[in-house]
């Protein structure tokens, strides 16, 4: 019939555009943010829960673990990422984000399922930019068999937004028993640490300032749930753990000295430092135990097993070179000292200020 | 003894700093930091699981529901906020961000219990507006009863991150036998529409433009968890719910029509629309179906449970006007069809490039 409605033929067609880049019109809700999700994440984040496309994704208990209804419980985490440069040696914003929350989960004894993440965008930012970044992070999440259930996307004006902020949250599973805390040091337990530290804080700070330096220097960043469960599996008493990024050991530290009421002892000598690393902070007049790791992990452990957790943890490929680092001690409750190469003491404060900015 | 080492003798004073406003070295994870954290956030959050200081909250399964273990499930959802201004009539960023997370997990008949919240943050932030911010989220959450469980908080330079941006991730409950799904409409089913769209857009913009209205405009920001409980313990069959955010109604519905392989055919005279919001809308040319709502959803619903959910719908306070605005049809299916006030049919396609960045 000549009168039948036919809406199609009143649709517009849109107009050229660059789709080299985001758009203002890409955080719309309109049919460009449609189109970046198709084409650009779900490709990479090939999953049924955000090829749903609702506004939540629904997680069946069992996937969690089958403990979540004999005491087992959940672990939520989330963490924001406004590292500069986007890319650096060893990784990228994104890898950097699923790491970092993994890792927030993992040293909490929850074994990382779930996560979300949402971006928001500077208009202008290359989408081959953007592209790049998801595709690691989907990788990132497949390496560590965590299912990336939730995301969204804003856009901010030009000039704002320093190209890519990313957050991610995090859901784990606590399997029943697992009962790790800040509060738990006890005077006698080992202070471990999984590998070198100041790795990722230095990368981050020579790729930016682009030092001439002899070796370069490359993030430690690396996702530590496997490393957990290698620990906790060996059934010693770890009491707790814990990923010194932001402030670095120092402050991880200073942390559990003043929630547990206990002293933390640290001998300098035993705490593995890359040549490099140290080279570059003393270059630049800063102190390693401030700087961020992002593949290491601090542990307190009961003395008795001791020995067997630090051997667990070097047969790991992500803690070849853990070492025993100091001991918790009745004395100085709320206080890390180092006793230094020469024997000298010296009291190893909370971070004042900042040593180095926007390292995650 | 004269050669006992006392560590707290060794700690240097800190220097005399602007407290009124945020420094990079409140984002350092040091000192700085911990004070942020412990003098403006967790006075304001006051519950054991932001207050335990771990990297990860640990919930329990059964402060879910009791149903979680025979066939209840779990819903996920995440939303970044950078809408500006960070205060409007009605709101300010951080309700905005509770609200919309909680509503995100209401409108898939998820019962909201957990929010993690992340902040990025302007160096030279003043700290009077991150307080007032975070105290009203606290109020936004208290009042839907919802457990903010954890947070993050990151700084950027001056000139970076507009002041502010948060991102808020919500974890709900979803009792056994709900299952609402965009691909659920069917031909016959009704459209509703909880009160008059188009509120938060258009408030936000005479914000943001200082539009010279006789009537001020309120951004309509609202929990709707409620409201959805009300609507689904009336039994029937709701089929689909969506709160119209970026985008507006017209993208909700388009998205349906799409995923459902259904139309939809809208009365444009049905549709509720505040006089002033129609007003400045005309004034600035733009279409109140593609602006956001962030306190109103939209449902799609069995035909011959239409009558008791709307009417449930209108002994709700956030939903008194709710009205029937249109039909699911078999015709033109992925379309949605506009009815006019004069009789004619128009096309209400997906928003093809921006109308109003930065709402939500």
């Amino acid at each position: 019939m000549s009168d039948e409605f036919d809406p199609t033929s009143l649709v517009c067609p849109l107009p050229a555009r660059d789709d080299t880049q985001i758009l203002l019109g890409h955080g719309s809700g309109g049919k460009l943010t449609a189109e970046l999700i198709q084409r650009l994440f779900l490709p990479a984040w090939d999953n049924p829960l955000v090829a749903a496309l609702e506004d939540q994704a629904v997680l069946a208990p069992a996937s969690f673990g089958e403990g979540l209804h004999a005491g087992g419980r959940l672990a939520l985490t989330t963490d924001a990422y406004v590292v500069r440069p986007l890319f650096f040696p060893g990784g990228n914003i994104g890898t950097l984000a699923v790491h970092g929350t993994i890792n927030d989960l993992a040293v909490g004894g929850a074994i990382p399922r779930y996560l979300a993440a949402a971006f928001i965008l500077e208009e202008g930012l290359p989408m081959d930019t953007l592209r790049a970044i998801v595709a690691s992070m989907a990788e990132a999440c497949r390496a560590a068999q965590v299912v990336l259930a939730a995301g969204d996307t804003k856009v901010v004006d030009r000039g704002k937004g320093d190209g890519l902020y990313v957050v991610t949250t995090g859901l784990g599973y606590v399997p029943p028993g697992r009962n790790l805390s800040v509060r738990h040091a006890r005077p006698g337990d080992w202070v471990l640490v999984s590998g070198p530290i100041g790795d990722h804080g230095m990368a981050i700070l020579a790729a930016r300032e682009e030092l001439p330096l002899e070796t370069p220097l490359v993030s430690d960043t690396a996702p530590l749930c496997g490393l957990v469960e290698a620990m906790l599996g060996r059934g010693g008493q770890v009491r707790w753990m814990r990923d010194p990024t932001r402030g670095g050991l120092s402050s991880a530290l200073n942390e559990l000295a003043s929630a547990s009421r206990v002293g933390v002892q640290l001998e300098e000598e035993a705490i593995p430092i890359r040549p490099e690393v140290h080279a570059a902070c003393e270059l630049l007049g800063l102190d390693p135990l401030y700087v961020a790791c992002e593949g290491r992990l601090v542990a307190v452990v009961a003395p008795q097993d001791g020995p067997a957790v630090l051997e667990a943890m070097r047969r790991h490929p992500l803690a070849a070179h853990a070492a025993r680092i100091g001991t918790i001690v009745a004395d100085h409750p709320g206080t890390v000292v180092l006793r230094t190469r020469i024997g000298g003491q010296r009291v190893v404060p909370m971070l004042a200020g900042q040593q180095l900015p926007r390292i995650c």
